[in-house]
């Protein structure tokens, strides 16, 4: 498991109405940073420890865009740089902490955790989220596993027909070939369902008769995983449905992922039990993909030496894995 | 704690009602195996790690005796081989998993997690818990120890005088001297206690007066310990009784231990009273073992140099060692 | 965090009301001792674990000045002698343990856990436990961080005015520089505070109007802290008051540490109430410090290569620090 965090890349690192002006820790990519808003309502992340004597900075407190150590009072400034040790000394310039490029879109607050000079936030893919069109709901999970499993949890969705059985699953998942590209800056995995039933949760939209089921599978390095579907009714009339389901999956330490999802759908926008129906399930369903993902984890470390094999289906994830390998770090 | 596990052996892997048509995870030996019985009642033991992505096989389904992973639904037969992968693809050979050599007998599952080759069921040691002589009651306890350290306390008994005064000990076990035998197959150490006060637990089974209590504590690798007692009465007429205790001691990690007793004696067979303090009596003295094999263990842990110097009484525990240091492996 | 225990130095091991009768337990620089009073009421600290099979001592029976191990019944004396092994074979003379050598002095039993030729008594520092124109109130805290943390807190008393701000700090704190001196044997970082407002613990013992203050912290190595209090009124007439906190700062393992403290003042020497308050008050304020230790341990094990920028106010730390190093061990 030695990981190599790959940094020059944008993580979902909060949604917006997470951070606020009480200081919050969060985790990136192996460090621990603290986040909060300054007066201006600007979202700020600072490295989370102390340069003096490591005490963790969430612990300390914000004054008039102020935070100081809870420990020995030394005040850093939302630029990182340290304005007032005990004593009122000067400060060293060493004596300060880094300040990260965050930008607040489509609801998410995204960081850069790497070279500053290489963000360009035009990469962010958030398309879905910040179009009116669309309708979101949003949670977030804690998981106890490495970001790689997610990834390939996301870009293998036969696991559907197993594992969401009866929601999200059916026998077509597993029966229909995937048609796998690898793009310049994203990997896609397709599968195209014909004239099959409506899974459970499909059926819960409305959708009834057979359907054609289109479902891609995105990944953006190095986080991002998307699922675009498609359910377009054979009957006559009947209006397709779309949705996109958003997996921003950023690495807390080696083996703990922040797992932000959300979904977007181009229906039903003010239906408010629709909404309803989208979170709670979601939330099933990720619940069981989380519980896996621990169980494979766990069992992954006390495993010395790991068999893995792999079959046709895993074609995406391993596209992915290939994509991550060469990201530039 | 460098142990290499003996796998050339048979070891108690689960009692006959442990295993039934759901799926258990049972570690043997270091390694997580996934249990149930076979649509003829048969038991089955196989690898319990899917070798696609590392799941637990135990948290998948079994249907028609096929095994099917729950992540991606990779399907197993009872011989360990994958008879389906998604989509219906052509299988690898190498697309399996181990089915391992079990042998059902008197209650107890054994398990050879070695060289199927060599396995040779004849050499289990089983004869008092097949015989209809013999009522036998038993449970299991799972330690928090290494197996060397339970091998070690049940082929020293001095300790009966010092953890279980007052039920197992006396002085006359300090007392006694220990004659060691090393045989082929096993290790015996016999103390032969005369004209003694009976025990507690010797007092609870009807005998009074003094006894001849004959004590043989053998060791029959890789996992196998015997207490085999006589309490023969000095009082004219009055009968002998004889019980026999099996320690079925099964490495599941290097730290861990799954034992498996049985109490078997050869009179009072229907009396539900004497099974009752056997089974009661027993699993409270053993309790008292597994808190101290957990201390031993936790202070072993905490000692980089642990120093070790022996006495008299260790000669059949250091037998037993030096047999297990020799086995094929 | 490769802590070498600093073994020649006397180290508080306990309050005297603490060892009984009863075998107790105590970790001291690493190693695990079995401490308890013999029938003429003297101290005993001997080494924890058996050495036969590394049980702990602490878990056997103490009968007339003689520890039989609890689980085979090896018995030591209070000179760690063995004195009896199973079946009364000769006991070979490595069969013991080490007794250390002990002070009880002031409420408090001292240990000397290196070579006991170099243990001199009198180099216990203790002059206002002993003495009766003193009244002290003391209490133990069990602290999940190394010991080199707590010296640092006490060597650095700025953070007075950031973590204990209300109750023992103020502005004047961090406002007045430090002097710090290094003497043969001990570390002194003294801040005179004059003509300042009593901070609240101050001012609850009845200081109003402005004071002088000055607060003396001493490190006399390997792990003894003083703070030495006088607070002097600028009212005519009003009568200075003074106290010393001790802070005995024993490391049980590598990152976790005994800390006994004890304050000691000069007036209202049978006033229950204020005796009352001193050991409320202190244990509310060492709390803070406990729960802020306890976060930067935390950090600091989960930061693989931490960074640390001293400040002017570190002076009395980094002094403390140098001598440990250079500490005969």
């Amino acid at each position: 498991m030695a990981t190599t965090f790959i940094k020059n890349g944008w993580y979902a690192a909060a949604w917006t109405e997470e951070i606020g002006p009480q200081l919050i820790e969060r985790w990136i990519c192996g460090d621990p940073l603290v986040m909060f808003r300054d007066r201006d309502g600007k979202a700020i992340a600072l490295d989370g420890t102390c340069p003096h004597r490591s005490y963790p900075l969430a612990l300390g407190r914000l004054k008039d865009d102020v935070l100081e150590c809870g420990y020995h009072g030394l005040a850093f400034g939302t630029d990182g740089r340290c304005v007032r040790a005990p004593g009122g000394e000067p400060v060293q310039p060493a004596m300060r902490v880094r300040s990260y490029r965050l930008v607040e879109r489509g609801g998410l607050i995204w960081i850069w955790p790497g070279d500053p000079a290489l963000a360009d936030a035009s990469k962010i893919v958030d398309w879905w989220l910040t179009d009116p069109a669309w309708t979101t709901v949003h949670d977030t999970k804690l998981v106890n596993a490495r970001q790689s499993l997610l990834i390939d949890n996301l870009m293998d969705l036969t696991h559907e027909a197993s594992l969401h059985m009866g929601t999200l699953g059916n026998a077509a998942v597993i029966e229909t070939p995937l048609i796998t590209e690898t793009l310049p800056d994203h990997v896609r995995a397709t599968r195209m369902m014909l004239d099959i039933p409506p899974p459970g949760l499909f059926a819960q939209m409305g959708l009834s008769g057979t359907i054609d089921r289109g479902q891609v599978a995105e990944f953006h390095p190095p986080g991002l995983c998307l699922t675009i579907v498609t359910a377009k009714p054979r009957t006559e009339n009947a209006p397709t449905l779309r949705w996109t389901v958003l997996h921003a999956l950023t690495p807390e330490t080696e083996d703990r992922t922040r797992y932000l999802w959300a979904t977007a759908r181009d229906y039903a926008l003010d239906d408010e039990r629709i909404s309803d129906i989208w979170l709670t399930q979601t939330n099933s369903i990720f619940d069981q993909d989380v519980a896996a993902l621990e169980a494979q984890e766990q069992r992954l470390r006390a495993t010395p030496k790991p068999i893995e094999l792999s079959v046709a289906a895993d074609a995406g994830a391993l596209a992915a894995r290939k994509m991550l390998r060469t990201w530039p770090q």
